[in-house]
């Protein structure tokens, strides 16, 4: 079985994504931090690690960009996954028993809506979705419910009460599949770089012409605010197309001539959306 | 006094960044969450209000980016502040008191390498850092601390035991200050704009050539996930100047005649940066 390192507990959403990313029995490899994650694939421990980069509501996750950066690993494959908020309990809770709801703040902030319609329920913060979860099944909590995700119920025995309590249903996570070895792909496919350039007038411009003179579509720009990193002035960006075709690596090399600094992250296919 | 709307409670460190900005006495005023900032401006109870944009670490604020298109409101100010994340007790309070230290998890989680150094004291998740002060401060106690900011330490009379201890010192954080109306600086400054293209190759080479065929430098652009509005794909975008200036009204107006939507946020000056 594959091994698969992910940050979080067992139950975690990028528990999930992996599950969903193979279709297949993986080995979870949970680790507390994504730096871990990264150390872990690096280290083999995992052949691959899942971290997520983006998300529709809170937007890009800079801090898994930089460990892209600091570490000399490549992006193998994504998968875009809804992320659904379920309520679970313990075995024969009914939601009249439920006096507490436990969750990360963020999960708990994000079905709002569901603790103002039930205003004698306590939203109790805690480290993560998942770890709610566990608490919940170690403890076995008879007066309280947990925010997280079907995995965690799986992986901690609970009981789904509720399905989807989120306030927005345009809630995506976009992951990143992470491993020692470039897997690029013979035939369509993406690329994500890394590229800096100088603070002058028309520099961004330059920089997407190499990509726009050779037909080539892009798929997500994101420039990096100026005290976070050891440059000046950074981009993040995905284009159509993977290193195997010709046009794209001329882009590439285009692209080397006129940045100051530039990393290929990865070809990969392009990811499906679980909803 | 100014009256500013800011998410969170008295101590966030949206409130500390407005009296930043402004530099004087306003009268803040705590908002539940960001959206009713956003409202409290719009029904004048404030006169402004200020949001958090972007992080260095953690990236863009997309459900602010969204309220900024909702709302019919106009970015006036921007601010850049260096987070720190100080520890916080009750007067008369030794480290060797403190077992527990409450803060978001967020901020647990950016102190980390504190935690590994002291790992006897247990990181308690709250809802936010300025909460975990006023608990602190409330209840009295004796044998805790809380991870917040200076400002949450003078709002509630508590003691600064240690300075700064976040992992990371590039933990910086841009608000922006909103109004009803727009107060465009007569001189230099910077505009923000949100404008979404056709998903064709060279949609975006297009967009960018208004600006850089004008020697307008770009500051800041960033695109947005699919999934998550009503566009299928769309770009935040900071050029240098203003609206008051011709180059800029000229571009702006060009952009419109390739853009399916067009929306200028506002024109303001360039925020200093707070350490």
């Amino acid at each position: 079985m594959k091994k698969v390192s992910f940050q979080g507990e067992k139950g975690a959403y990028s528990e999930a994504a992996a599950i969903q990313f193979w279709h297949e029995s993986i080995q979870p490899v949970p680790q507390k931090t994504f730096k871990s994650v990264f150390e872990s694939v690096t280290s083999k421990i995992s052949e691959y690690g899942i971290i997520p980069i983006e998300n529709s509501l809170t937007g890009s996750i800079h801090q898994n960009i930089d460990l892209l950066l600091d570490f000399h690993l490549s992006v193998v494959g994504e998968i875009i996954m809804r992320i659904h908020h379920h309520l679970l309990v313990n075995k024969n809770i009914d939601f009249s028993d439920i006096k507490q709801i436990y969750s990360h703040p963020q999960a708990l902030q994000q079905c709002s809506d569901f603790f103002e319609k039930h205003r004698h329920i306590d939203a109790v913060p805690m480290y993560d979705t998942a770890g709610s979860a566990a608490y919940l099944a170690t403890n076995r909590i008879q007066n309280g419910a947990a925010i997280a995700s079907l995995q965690a119920s799986q992986d901690y025995g609970l009981h789904v009460l509720k399905k989807g309590i989120e306030n927005n249903q345009q809630n995506y996570t976009r992951f990143l599949i992470i491993a020692k070895s470039p897997s690029t792909p013979k035939k369509s496919g993406k690329t994500s770089i890394v590229f800096s350039t100088k603070d002058i007038p028309g520099a961004l411009f330059k920089a997407i012409s190499v990509f726009a003179l050779r037909d080539i579509n892009l798929l997500k720009i994101e420039s990096r605010p100026l005290q976070s990193g050891p440059w000046k002035y950074w981009f993040y960006l995905d284009f159509e197309g993977t290193m195997n075709q010709e046009a794209c690596c001329n882009a590439i090399n285009h692209l080397g001539e006129i940045t100051s600094f530039l990393k290929v992250l990865g070809s990969y296919p392009k990811g499906k959306v679980v909803n």
